[in-house]
């Protein structure tokens, strides 16, 4: 089968190396590159063409952001192409209009890459749908906030420190707020519940992230047998779900607790298979690659063809997703103390929750929140 | 789809349970029982019926033992029916055998309840493969003897007194040899191997269980920031092999010390996509069942159809497989001190490993040997 690589950076350039090496019955024709960048054969700066040309039955987007991906993948969905991608902004931002324009042309859309690198997650997910419903998930699923709680609760250093050295070993942007806020988690929970649960997700889901966690606040939690880790998490329940993006403080003997460096753990529940865990890379160009050579092989052999369907009208309820709540601050917020300077608030929902956050930062910028697991 | 199940113990329950609430294109209808326990009017005791009815094109196996399966799975195979079997002690004898005769008639044979209960492990070895090599995996395998270890350390027990209580519980057999002596893990480790490598695996791999193990041993590994967990592992490079089932003495903060209750972990590392780990419940008749319904669901939509070919000849080196090793022994076996009462040997294979812990067992039958990972 030949495809066509929209992109060659780090993830593009992956694809092309596993293709290559290990995948004879995949040949990447064509790659879309920059005016300025055309330094292969098969390099084009022109989309039309690729679009144009009919040998090319499947598209790989590995650009990343919104524009123009979210155009180039509408565009091949209509022409009948099949369309992998890694991209997580776009697909969170366009899941439904995707799944429409795939159905219209019987077109697939493949996403394994865009949640949990090399991890087999959503097609792990679509499998256990064939005979259960998913409960719940909930995960690790962004590498670098695990590296910067990891390395800080290793080493005994501050967020900031870490947060430079991570930026300088390539874990890290050098604008880390897709990371650091959650924002990034937030577009995987948003498809992972989408593929979990059926659902074209609610704008605006509550996230919150790690950017004002604090080695005291990893001791504070130490002392109650805690650590802190960043979740997505998600639950669905009799035509209802709710889904958020938080710090938690886990129990220090889970298995959360124990995931190291940049690696992610992906928790589902299921009706008869019960709790099923995934870990492992969830970056980096070859894993991230291996998984779009496996959507890609999935389509070139039938393998699997997804098919996504949301009309199901799944109502969002925050009222499903209940924690207590600890918050480091100094502003006046209620609740109980838990440890010095820090008070627990009990049985909220992750979006009164963060809320609550809200105010206390107004007074408190330094606030930090997370729920207790 | 029609299927026959042979044998209506918990597993066939599970499956038929499972079937008939969730999955409406498949049907069961013939169940192979014992004469006097006919009470369904789908059931039979005649095997022969069941292999004569064109309609059953796939019989699930689930009797569990060596005979009369191993024959029944070769009349299936030879009659063109597609097998699915949850029952390692054949799938482990006779793999050979069974990936031949599928091979002749063009059926398949499907194992994925045969190692790891619910977890996806195999179908998600075999994708592995289609894009890279397997280089090693290693795994807790067997729920029984993580329950027991687990609660020998959370309760503070000793073995036979947890023995006792998973016996109740139904987590244990009356006969516990198969769990405790590393046996189910030994069947799971050389299907695991033959999947992920390709072959058929040597008869006498060294194997050894947690009969010995004492509350004492874990207070000594959990003195050095270790606990135990029975693993079986594999290892493959250079057209070459090697596995071993042993108790090892993992990091308390790995993920193999994380695991609880009766769950299994299991790992591989892979040429591209790196680490994977998959956790599950490894037992049960509703993920048992729900990984055979799986596997039911894969053969009729055609979704994978597994050829299994041992014929690459790897070759059994045990020296890919080493370690440093402790002994708790009164028997005089060479080694430096590891703590009181117990030494440390460096360096051996597990097949050395092992046959020093049968000349330690002649002078003194409650030596307890576990690997360092």
């Amino acid at each position: 089968m030949k495809i066509a690589l929209l992109g060659y950076g780090t993830v593009g350039r992956g694809v092309d190396e596993i293709v290559s090496a290990r995948v004879p019955q995949v040949e990447v024709s064509r790659i879309l590159e920059l005016p300025d960048r055309l330094t292969d054969p098969r390099m084009t700066s022109s989309y039309e063409e690729i679009l144009a040309d009919a040998s090319v039955e499947l598209v790989v987007e590995c650009m990343g952001g919104v524009e123009p991906a979210h155009t180039y993948i509408m565009a091949a969905l209509a022409a009948g192409k099949n369309v992998v991608t890694s991209n997580k902004a776009v697909v969170a931002a366009h899941f439904g209009e995707f799944a429409d324009a795939a159905r219209a042309t019987g077109a697939s859309l493949y996403i394994e890459a865009s949640v949990g690198g090399g991890i087999p997650w959503i097609a792990s997910i679509e499998k256990v749908r064939r005979v259960d419903d998913v409960t719940s998930f909930s995960g690790i699923m962004n590498g670098t906030t695990n590296y910067i709680v990891d390395a800080m609760r290793r080493d005994g250093a501050d967020f900031d420190e870490v947060l430079a050295r991570a930026q300088e070993m390539g874990y890290a942007e050098r604008d880390p707020s897709a990371d650091v806020d959650g924002i990034d988690v937030l577009n995987k929970t948003i498809i992972t519940a989408s593929v979990a649960f059926g659902v074209a997700c609610e704008k605006g889901l509550p996230a919150s992230g790690i950017r004002n966690l604090r080695l005291s606040d990893l001791e504070l939690f130490a002392a109650h047998g805690r650590t802190v880790k960043l979740l997505g998490r998600g639950v669905s329940r009799d035509g209802r779900y709710a889904a958020a993006v938080e710090p938690v403080a886990v129990a220090a003997d889970s298995l959360e607790a124990a995931v190291p460096s940049n690696f992610n753990l992906v928790t589902l529940d299921a009706t008869t298979v019960g709790e099923l865990r995934f870990y492992g890379q969830g970056a980096g160009s070859l894993p991230t690659g291996n998984a779009i050579v496996q959507d890609v092989l999935d389509c070139a052999t039938g393998a699997r063809r997804p098919v996504y369907d949301f009309s199901r009208g799944l109502a969002y309820d925050p009222s499903l997703l209940r924690a207590d709540y600890v918050y480091r601050t100094s502003a006046s917020i209620g609740g109980g103390e838990y440890a010095p300077g820090a008070v627990l608030v009990r049985d909220l929902t992750a979006q009164a929750a963060r809320a609550l956050l809200d105010e206390a930062l107004v007074t408190d910028p330094t606030t930090f929140m997370a729920a207790l697991s």
